[in-house]
């Protein structure tokens, strides 16, 4: 076997975030529910910077909806300090799913890493999940 | 002068909230919009306790809608600490005025001092303010 | 084979909490991240109901950090719901694993399932992680 | 009456800021404790920007604490809206008094006006409040 000459690999979206220091608890690091703050952010970022409306989607019946988020907690974030938080996306069946990790920018070390599922329900049914396929097509 | 044998004072609602850990910041203590959270819970449960439904309400397009909180800080809760907060109301106009205060259960000491104001919005309009005088009759 | 005639089950620790409105977000659902602010909560009750203190662990350089969650969305809650949210725990070598369920208490719809793991660094580092045991040995 | 050429004005600081979708409550609007994270977060960001470091200050025994905050609700931000966040200081005997406006950046309406009060305290105990004078001198 020979290892094709081109790489495939998912497109991946990231957006800067300073964490505020309300967001930290008593230990003075991000409390634990923050990182399922940012990674939802940074979805809604993703999506709207396809063009998507979550407004408009409801209107029509169309509401994504998370299932499941796996998180793995590896370094702590501080007060103050800046991460880059990336996503890349896979639809599988009626799955759409975010892999979300985020990094510290000064030493990009790894400080949560995420699995998020969602369905898309239309009309508050499940649908197939293809929904969003041609808005996220460069990413899929 | 001589004291009014009877002495009016508003009636007071109370309830009593456990200090949940994550509420507090990297000081160690609760967070200063917290006890803005934990007034808006007191009085939620105040309009409940007296029968109202907010959804029922926003239905006939009424909405009570705050203006204006006025929050005085005197003494810091930690985390697990329990708390009363208390609550009386007077109108004046078409302001509704809460009077929001929060002790420390094990000493009574006065941890926030609050005075909020709302107006009446309906078919978001503002009104006379008049609206839940007949449900809060017995505290106003 | 047969079943054996006593069924060992992990002793549950469960508490009953309500929705506040402040924790709901504009789709008028309880926000994913808050469940896991729920389940935390759960685990500090349950550990103070056994007499831990995190501030006395704290101070011997015991601290007990999650590593990871798994939370799975089922059903939603609203503003105003109370639910109760149980907790069993089990040790795997340096693991603490609490295995958390979040039910709606009118109907005892599962709302959301959480695998929660932690470790126990002692003076900053990995311990074998046993040092609960005594502690929690009811529930293992 | 004439008057001077030289008109004296705070200087102003100010940031921008996006509301994240979480910020927003059943209501669809950003729920009114989250204007003090805002707030909270623009002071920080004023006094970093001036080199100031909160853990040092503590270090050193300094801690600006914060005992009053009067927030005027003018109009509501929404998901996804950007606003601009200002701040003025002066500072009268033992307070310091942080000025702090949000606006709608699209607009420039004033949505949120509020009017921080702190104090310094040095080793737990009340100062004269001069300690960021310094500091914070192109803007007093």
């Amino acid at each position: 076997m020979y290892f094709c000459s081109v790489i495939m690999e998912n497109k991946i979206f990231e957006i800067e975030i300073k964490v505020r220091d309300y967001e930290c608890d008593s230990q003075g690091i991000v409390n634990n529910a923050n990182y399922l703050h940012y990674m939802e952010n940074t979805r809604h970022e993703f999506l709207c910077s396809l063009g998507h409306s979550f407004a408009e989607s409801h209107k029509k019946g169309v509401d994504p909806v998370v299932t499941r988020a796996d998180l793995q907690y590896k370094s702590s974030l501080t007060g103050g300090e800046i991460f880059i938080s990336t996503l890349t996306v896979e639809r599988t069946g009626v799955k759409i799913i975010f892999h979300q990790n985020i990094y510290r920018k000064s030493d990009r070390v790894l400080c949560c890493k995420g699995k998020i599922e969602a369905v898309v329900l239309i009309n508050r049914k499940l649908s197939r999940g293809d929904y969003y396929d041609e808005l996220m097509k460069d990413y899929l």
